[in-house]
């Protein structure tokens, strides 16, 4: 599919805006002196954003917002949609216009694009491991980039990845420390219930099948199984009986996710997608 | 050295100030209901940063930072110097304060440290692997995350590496798109010196001996060798005759830094010192 | 309870921070003519925020951080808690120095204040109108002040109300216009689960009891019954049997609440507790 | 009148852009989960902003902006201009384009809307309630709600009314405090006028008709009768002679417009017509 | 008087700390590596604020606001009134604490107080060439430097002159261009005495004597006699008797003051006292 | 050459947004009633920008970009290069559209370019005094004002000057102080050499020739020779022999320049460059 860089849907502009404009205002708010100095000012030219490898395409959107932050004349094309996988030497998108334009804006827009569709490569990765006819969903976790995290959690969508929660304020997740705080699995359940809205999931974190049991009689919505081996994983699942969406986490590898998967388990949950990902290789080729 | 998180003089308050409050705001702006619900508004606890793996401690002002912004009444204590080795289980930063306070800021207040003691404890790493009696430094790249460059900036030189241009205008960098369209490696130096302050230097990206000669005879103060093999490198530096600062860069790995160093090149620059490195695993254990 | 206006742990000051200095700004960037003219700069008062009639106290922290934030000197005293009954006349909070100070901040401070006051005050009288031995709670909307959101929905908890979902974000609702694009409620919901994080519960209004069935067989979390009357509401409470959270919403008014909570409705949200409401009258008497 | 919605020249598009900014971000920064779920990415609409009862028109440039923050490519049309009376079920302003967009702004819009055209509706009332003959202009304060402060005075003037001073820094309004602090009416009147710009009118609240003279007699432009009677009112437009503007306020009520108007005083201003103002309802009806 | 430095209460902590926070980052967002190379960490310093010249000191809040920004560990000290006319040599202000710090944050403080010094020792040389015995202002103009109007309105204050209206919102000011637009003098005040706020005085600017009978007529608060010679000036003066304030205005230079206050104007409004003025020359010396 | 004003690539759109936003806020938040009640809402006009006396032209882009602020539908046309010298009388720009927006949006955009045409007037008067057949540059200094630094600096550039560094972060400059604290000009600049990065010149402040000797050995790149009178300037350029970069700065009049030129030193910096310049006289005409 080939066409102008369209707005998406899943990213709205406001959000795209300010993370462009603080990235753009760190990078060049006290100019570019080289390009200026070497690049007439007239000069046009156009550059293509070439995979260097195979990956996720990910990020066109705030690629192009901002070569445009820098200078609405430049035009970006899109060659590849979002989520497709493009092979080495692939042609992602085409940038035309002021070759100092261009060139003041190329690191920035780079950077984030390296991020974005690193993280919808190692998604991906994460979500082909997943074995045909098991049902377990590849979701991120609170551990993003600071500043980031609504680019992030789109790069993990587009890699066929879910979402875990937004943030605090938009489900209840009880962990070893809200149990110890409040007495126990039972009363910190009750006690959320009570509190949160009535539109809020209830999520417990459990380290034991005891406690598993404990959050199934509660009313847990959803029980997060930290760190447990395969087969105290397996136990659980059979002991929920499909009242819960039962997730694991904890150092999950790609290694792993096969057999966890087999398990049964609804959710695993992967820290290692957002902030320490290899970013991927994308090169911005100027036509000669 | 015990005592109080003073404030780091290479981190600018205002730095980090507003790179918490952007932070703490895209976490925390919904509240946290799981904290709210099951902990007692006045319960108090004691919870230590614990490195769970060897690592170079970073981030310390950042993290007390994080807490007292979400509560300014939590007290945050440093064990750690900014740059010290922590081993497996060392203590790093304790909190004290309201139960609730500590609960709802560790999440930013981890993802802040852990990104930047993974960023100093893999630039120290490559800093060591440098042989003693070679004059290399390690420097970081412009290849930053988005909207944390004076974070990660700081954090490699906590790491022992040395920064490079802060932006594009804080140094003149020619590199082949700026050469082809000024006309040669000669011409770009020419007008570069021509158009940049006095106090700037210019360096310049060379992929050939021969462009190498057309720099020095120029009056470049830095050139950078890209991704030239080892042969060329050395070969650069005994044309070079030490007239100029030298630079290797691209795709630099940790397995090289020592070849790379006994070429007697000035400078080696990582560009995976910062976007993609593996965050420190730091957890916060709270007192029973 | 008297002492020091404490930091609430149900807003963060960070949140605080930000809609006191937009409303200081707009109220004072321009100064103060009358009182630099007219009070002595080192002229001290004591002034007293007090209820002119009945209601339910709010907005402790807000009303401090307006005086300290126009001069940090100012003191702010606290002697009703968050959510208590005030009689007509009674001292909600005191403040102490500069009498410019106190005078510049007084309308801003009072603007916030009235406002918080009159939502606590008309959530418990809604609440309050529940009849012993139902359970139904009262739930805000959606439908809050542009820029005031997090302030107002506190206040709906101060007053006894409960919070319905933060933004689009926290939770699915499906309404009307959703159902006629997906193609009906049950593929709606399908859509939504498949879509939205496991941590997210699915809400989807129906306007019969012929949608309620098709949501309850599709597994919805949460359905409202939007504008139903007293019979239908009846109806859909038997028919759903405690499979899901039942909510009524449409144009709930105070003398509606009674009837409805004994339906065994779980949830009544009210669309007027946040915009519209009747600010509360609270003067700021100095002493002479 | 149909067409575009222009720009009103009497609200700044930078005031305008601020608070949408402000709101569309609290409303959805987190994305909305349900519309991206349920409606096509390449889904059309068109959707009808309706009055369900009859009001005075006012907001549409804030809407049509709402609309295009969120997605650019949207069109809103325009239908009744700026205070025009709309009949119950009259169309105002319609929007086109994708779907997603449509319902993703829907509530910001509302929200705004709504505000916007109950402040104009309950204006205008209080203007027609002035008898024909008498001169009192109806005015609003300085009891705005935090943040909109500027939007709430363009629906004043939008419903007929006029506008008080803009804030502390636009006009001297000496009030009881004021006169106790430096020491009676005259003296305020005189310091006042030493030190406020030359462009600027001297206002003086009063309680009573020795108040007046005093006023009158320091060389007041303005003066305010503070919760005085009916009878008092009276006195003091004899006693004044025409020799300053006459403002009355104080639990100004709908059904005390007509004799206070008659009592011949200039302005009447009225506390409730901003913070407390029922919201219009107007809803946004889809196209099928 | 000496003392530690008080917040004004002419000029808002919220106003200074913007002012402050923007300049802060502008000059040290990338850092200082001068001073964090030379400076050891902990070395601690004494340094003077110094007058080069006579001056008439302004500023002493901003500077310490800007010490205290870049670390809210140092102290400041003040040594003179705001207003007070300092010798060559005198000590204005005393910054004591880390070395580092006071040097970095040294020229961003006197960039300010260089600046807002020169307003008030300008304007305090106008103010002093108004004769004894007569009674015109001098007074400043919207002619500010962008961004810095508040401290500049300050400065003008502090050098004994007056503010003109702070903005287009706070009075009503009829130029050339808008009489034309309004078809004339008079229509245009009685069409600004209807649409402004009864707290606002209507100023007209007049360039004949015929155009000021016209704007008296039609009962102006205020005329500017713009660019109009002496005898001219003092003709309006003849021909006002006092019945509005009168203020001239164009090309007034110090030796013109005393001239054109003997005439009786109320006014003398100064544009070249803020954009342009000669900054006062303040050193910071360090203790050996 | 006429034409549309383009985009300057020496002045990041995001730089002159964020300048007019503050000042067009500044100004403009509370509207301008004086233009809304005298001009009729949908009258044109066309307003020519024109000098009042010879300056050289700068600042045409945020000309333009302040009236598209206030009213994007407002059309700017450019007559005059950046950097031209116009002459008393010529027609600068001409902006075209409804007639409010031209006046609201008037002083601000006057404020801005008259600033920036009389630095870069000013500049263009010591680069012309530089005398034929020597290489002095005429530099700026960081003494600009708060908050317009890339607006000036710019300014310098289109006069023919040239910028200094940017800001602390962007070269070294070690100054007396930080002499004093690392115990002398050797010791500072290998400090500084090993801590700053290396594409960082160092440059250093000497009073003296012996300082000068000690910074040549050091191996300096620029040296400053400070407040140094005109034998000792000229011992100075011939004892450097061409080794550093060499600038004189420290009370530099134009009518010093040509001799200070002469002596050959390489960069002559002027602090009076940027705060203090009498702005240029540009006026907008609007066609009758």
């Amino acid at each position: 599919m080939e066409g102008a860089v369209r707005a998406s849907f899943d990213l709205l502009p406001l959000v795209i805006d300010r993370a462009v404009a603080v990235a753009v205002e760190e990078d060049l708010a006290s100019g570019d002196m080289t390009t200026e100095a070497c690049v007439d000012s007239d000069a046009r030219a156009v550059a293509h954003a070439v995979a260097r490898h195979p990956l996720v395409v990910c990020g066109g959107t705030v690629f192009a917002r901002t070569f445009t932050r820098v200078d609405d004349s430049l035009e970006v094309e899109c060659h590849a949609e979002e989520g497709a996988r493009a092979q080495a030497g692939a042609r992602l998108w085409t940038v035309r216009g002021l070759a100092r334009s261009i060139l003041m804006a190329e690191r920035v827009a780079l950077n984030f694009v390296q991020r974005m569709s690193g993280i919808a490569t190692m998604t991906r990765a994460f979500v082909d491991a997943v074995p045909p006819g098991t049902k377990a969903r590849i979701a991120d976790t609170r551990k993003t980039t600071p500043g980031l995290r609504a680019l992030e959690r789109y790069a993990v969508r587009v890699g066929g990845g879910h979402n875990h929660r937004d943030n605090p304020g938009a489900a209840v997740l009880i962990k070893d420390n809200h149990i110890a705080a409040s007495g126990g699995v039972r009363r910190s359940i009750h006690r959320a219930r009570g509190a949160a809205p009535h539109t809020t999931k209830i999520a417990c974190e459990v380290d034991s099948l005891e406690q598993l049991d404990e959050a199934l009689e509660a009313g847990a919505d959803v029980v997060l199984l930290d760190n447990m081996d395969l087969n105290a994983v397996a136990a659980a699942v059979a002991r929920a009986e499909g009242r819960v969406v039962l997730e694991v986490s904890g150092g999950v590898t790609l290694d792993r996710v096969s057999e966890l998967a087999r398990t049964g388990v609804d959710v695993i949950s992967v820290g290692a997608l957002t902030p320490s990902v290899a970013t991927a290789d994308i090169a911005l080729d100027f036509e000669p």
